[in-house]
């Protein structure tokens, strides 16, 4: 039986004014899972991680994420799923979408690659509902396509590749929990026009700053007037992050995903580092245990890293 | 006294989803606007056309714009204005647009070009807030720039040429009259979120489909579930020109501005003129005077025809 070894990417949602429309994957941190073919038609899943996630395949995300596959599949199926996760879930740095994807993108391969991209995408929102509630796609396309994707549509599924320039990327967790589906739930259901016009602006600005490579045109784009003032909230320190990251040469960033990580995007790996020590003493100071990354763009996405029969 | 004659073209704003923000030049119909640098320090303003503009420099559009560089020059100036439009007020072709982005590139080049275009399109804005009570810049910034240009944000201003694409523009103007303010006041001024959300992924398709000269990204993109709904209520034949120019191969189009001008974009001028054709055919069916245009994007924006000393 053939048995093939994944690393699926940590992705970040948004990316400040493009709410459920954009997303980037990152070089770290990345899950790891392994799966196999077997004669068993079936799906066994395990976790070797300390994350305590459900393992039955209905209640656990990869497991929705592969059923969804298996029933598009002609015949019946035998898989066998090891899991080892890094991305901490309800981190905001795309945890469950990592989970999801990496399984599909395994999943194909083993069949020879008979699904689209865009099938396992739509594989993997399965995965993403049972986490958060929601179908969403802004961590699960780049995870797939790697690199920074915009979502034009759900309904009918549109995923459109953008360029991916070469910024680097300083993360901080702050080990608090924000469950995605309380942090959309703080948000009102209606906006004020005049705000929607500004985010628009942004997101053109932000689309067109990745597009021509202009990392200021990507720094000043990054202005959320709906999303991050009523979600920064729930997140101990992010005004001193942002605006102390920015002082430091930062061109900008905000909350990944739903939070509580924050990002915020370099133009060289040496003010990335610096910008890691101004989070870490931030968080040191109010008292909050966290993690940090300093990383970059992730442009293949959920990647093949052993094959073999067994 | 050197004397200037210029051409200033028509311009589509928001391009369907992105209200306020896009913005397009074509290269017909366009305004003549000739300009002489006198000894008397003032303006004087003078309209050649049929549409009864006042010329009272203060209440007319150029004269606005004009006034406005003029205080911002250290010293006295007298300007001689002589206008005539060919784009009618209220065609939703930005007619305001073209007056007062034609009298400050004239100008600037009187004086020997010293202000940078977004000064211009500032001093331009000036004129958008006589003709339509808000200073908006999606008609004025195309009108200067040329081509297809984003606005991120008004305060502070921040123009951003987008990349032309070689598409033919079928315009049809129904001969009725909708005022800008009118066709602004029945918008609701709150927005449901999830709408809000599917317009900033057609923005991100539009603007990304425009970088990559990706036509049917274009087409797919132009559809606006804000605006649209209740702006197309006022234009006669919309709903009907839309989808039989859709069936006859164009890629989408939309209201013009705040309308009643109705735009369709083709890959190539065969398509163009068949929707031309096919407007109006509908057109004289309803009963509605109309005039049509086959146009295409014009990427130089406002254009000095002759210069001469007098």
């Amino acid at each position: 039986m053939k048995e093939i070894k994944v690393k699926a990417p940590a992705t970040v949602a948004n990316l400040v004014c493009g709410f459920d429309i954009l997303g980037m994957a990152l070089n770290e941190p990345f899950d790891e899972m392994t799966l196999k073919l077997t004669d068993i038609p079936g799906l066994i899943i395990q976790h070797t991680d300390e994350f305590n996630l459900p393992e039955e395949p209905e209640k656990n995300v990869s497991g929705a994420a592969l059923l969804a596959l298996m029933e598009e599949y002609e015949k019946p199926l035998g898989f066998h799923l090891t899991i080892h996760k890094n991305i901490k879930p309800g981190s905001g740095l795309g945890s469950s979408a990592a989970s999801s994807a990496g399984a599909v993108v395994a999943a194909n391969r083993l069949l020879g690659n008979i699904f689209s991209k865009e099938d396992l995408v739509r594989f993997a929102m399965n995965g993403e509902k049972i986490a958060g509630g929601v179908k969403h796609a802004d961590n699960v396309s780049p995870c797939i396509y790697g690199g920074v994707t915009l979502i034009r549509s759900i309904f009918p599924l549109d995923i459109i590749p953008l360029n991916a320039p070469s910024l680097f990327i300083t993360i901080v967790h702050p080990q608090i929990e924000v469950r995605t589906s309380d942090s959309r739930q703080i948000l009102r259901k209606e906006v004020q026009l005049k705000n929607a016009i500004k985010q628009w602006g942004n997101i053109g600005g932000l689309i067109t700053g990745f597009m021509k490579n202009d990392f200021d045109l990507i720094g000043r784009s990054m202005e959320d007037v709906i999303i991050e003032p009523v979600r920064s909230i729930l997140i101990p320190g992010f005004d001193e992050v942002k605006s102390k990251c920015k002082e430091a040469g930062s061109i900008g960033g905000g909350i990944s995903g739903s939070g509580p990580s924050v990002f915020m995007l370099s133009k060289d790996e040496s003010t990335a580092k610096k910008l890691e020590k101004i989070m870490k003493e931030i968080y040191e100071r109010i008292g909050v245990n966290y993690k940090t990354y300093v990383t970059s763009i992730n442009t293949e996405g959920v990647k093949i890293i052993q094959e073999k029969e067994v």
